[in-house]
Formats: structure tokens, sequence, C-alpha cells
């Protein structure tokens, strides 16, 4: 969540802030996908890498659409965990030769990243519904079940492809 | 998963590192729950983390079982995710006057944890089973349906009352 944090006074600085936590990290992840795409082996894994980047242009959207609605200019704040994430993921990514290996590491990554949205959507919607803004959080909504069905296709991918090649 | 990521060659590579990955998550996180547990109000959410504390030990020496099953020395690597989870939380849970929206905020930091140990988990027990070792993966899988658990009564204390509170 970053900085500023001391202006949080209400359950809508929180709401906001939080708001400004996943903006940053969405807009880290958008710029994170395409060596992620690059690095993927199985081109299953490629697709659906590419199908997110998309789907993460689409989220940035909905959260600049959230903003606005609140009354709020759309800002990022940094955001430590996400960094955090996509170091951890760009580190184990970097020095693996085997291709397979690599896939297999490369999902794991994505799917740390698709739990921290999750969680901050998940808080987001549920804050948005107390704070009498059912409108907010219908379209906060959105963004959480489709992280949440990019998770399952990424285990799914996981567990019928390409952990199987990794295990050869 | 930090450093000597150029070591990992196979997915048995993989796996190990990424146990000595969340057994340094777990670890950080048994330091930091007696703050959360100081700095929360609400009896259910102190409670709450407490047991989660003791979980979190348990956690540890489960982990630990799996290296000795896994003929591992067990080890931990720094993890970057976790650092920036927690520096996060540590951050916007520091400068909180309102101990209801101070308490709103620990539930949604101890989520992003939850979420985190979620998918190594997941991941792990994948691993695991694709490497034959269903022993392992039975024992993670318990770590795993643990997080899972506290993760749904952390979103239930959110909903029924703390989020409440907060939004007064």
């Amino acid at each position: 969540m970053g900085f500023f944090s001391k202006d949080i006074k209400t359950l809508d600085d929180l709401f906001v802030h939080t708001l400004r936590d996943i903006y940053y990290a969405e807009k880290e992840i958008k710029k994170a996908l395409p060596d992620m795409i690059e690095k993927a082996t199985s081109t299953e894994l490629k697709n659906g890498f590419e199908m997110h980047l998309r789907e993460t242009e689409g989220h940035i959207d909905r959260l600049e659409q959230v903003f606005e609605m609140h009354g709020e200019k759309a800002k990022a704040v940094n955001c430590p965990a996400i960094d955090g994430i996509l170091k951890e993921a760009n580190e184990v990514a970097g020095d693996i030769d085997d291709k397979q290996v690599l896939d297999a590491a490369l999902i794991a990554a994505a799917q740390a990243v698709e739990h921290y949205e999750m969680t901050r959507y998940g808080t987001l919607v549920e804050w948005a519904k107390q704070l009498g803004r059912d409108d907010c959080a219908a379209v906060l909504k959105k963004n959480l079940d489709e992280e949440k069905a990019t998770d399952k296709k990424l285990t799914v991918l996981a567990e019928s492809s390409v952990n199987l090649a990794a295990a050869e």
C-alpha cells in the first residue's frame, strides 16, 4: 500500500488507498507480462499470458472507471508487495536454462501474481459494499472474477501439460 | 524465490528451492504476527491471529518434515515476495489511528499473506505429485488446507463485523 498511509482516517480513505495500490500493481503486471510471454516455451502458456495481458489492460480501464465513479483522480501508489512478487519471479525465471522447468516456474510466478490480485480485489469488493458503493463493487468484481478464472486456467495448464513436461 | 536460482536445473531443484522460499516466508510470518496481534482491537481478530501464530509454528514443523522426507537439509532462501507483502502491511498498519479502520487494514494484510502461502503450497503440492512424492504432497496439503481455512475465517470476520465497524 505504500506511503501516505498517514492520511488514512476512514474506511473510505483505505478503500481509495487500496485502489491506488492495485492500480500500480496492474500497471507493473502489464509491464512484466511481455517478458513472461517471451520466456514461455509452451504455446498454450504463451497464449495464456497474451490473453492475460489484454485482460490486464481491461482491468486498468475498469479501475480508472471506479476512480471516476468515486470522484477520485486515478493515481498509483507504490506497492512493495507486487514489487517483491515480480522481483522474485524475475530472479527465478532469469536463471533456469531448461525450457520445461522454466515454464513450470513461470506458471508458479503468474499464480503468485494472480493470488495477490485476487486478495486485493476481494477486499475492495467488500469495502465498496460496506461503503454503500454497490456500483463500484460490481465493476471491481468483474476484475476479481477474471483473475480467478485466469488462476484456474493456469492450474489446469500446469496439471495437464507443463508440470508433466518439466518432470520428464 | 531469491538467489541461487542458477542452480535450478530440474523440477526437483525448483521444488526444493520453492520449499526453501516458503520456509523463509513462514518464519517471517511467525515474526510478524505478534505485532499484528498487538495492533488488532477486535477480540475475535486478536484470537484469530493468535490461532494463526500457533498454526504457523505447525507449518514450519511440517516443512522441516518434508525437507527430511526429501533428503534435504531444512534451509531458507530470501523471498522478496513475502518481504514486500509484510513491508506493505507494516507501512499501512503503522499509520492508521482509527482502531476499526486499522482492524480492516490488518485483515486485508493478513489475507494478502494467506494468498501468498496458498499459491506456493498449491504449486508445491502439484510439483510433489509430479515428482512421484505423494507422501510430501500429503504433508504440504495439510498446510494448504489450513491456509485456505484461515483465509475463509478472515473473510467471514471482515464481512460480519470488522468492516461494518470500520464503515461506521
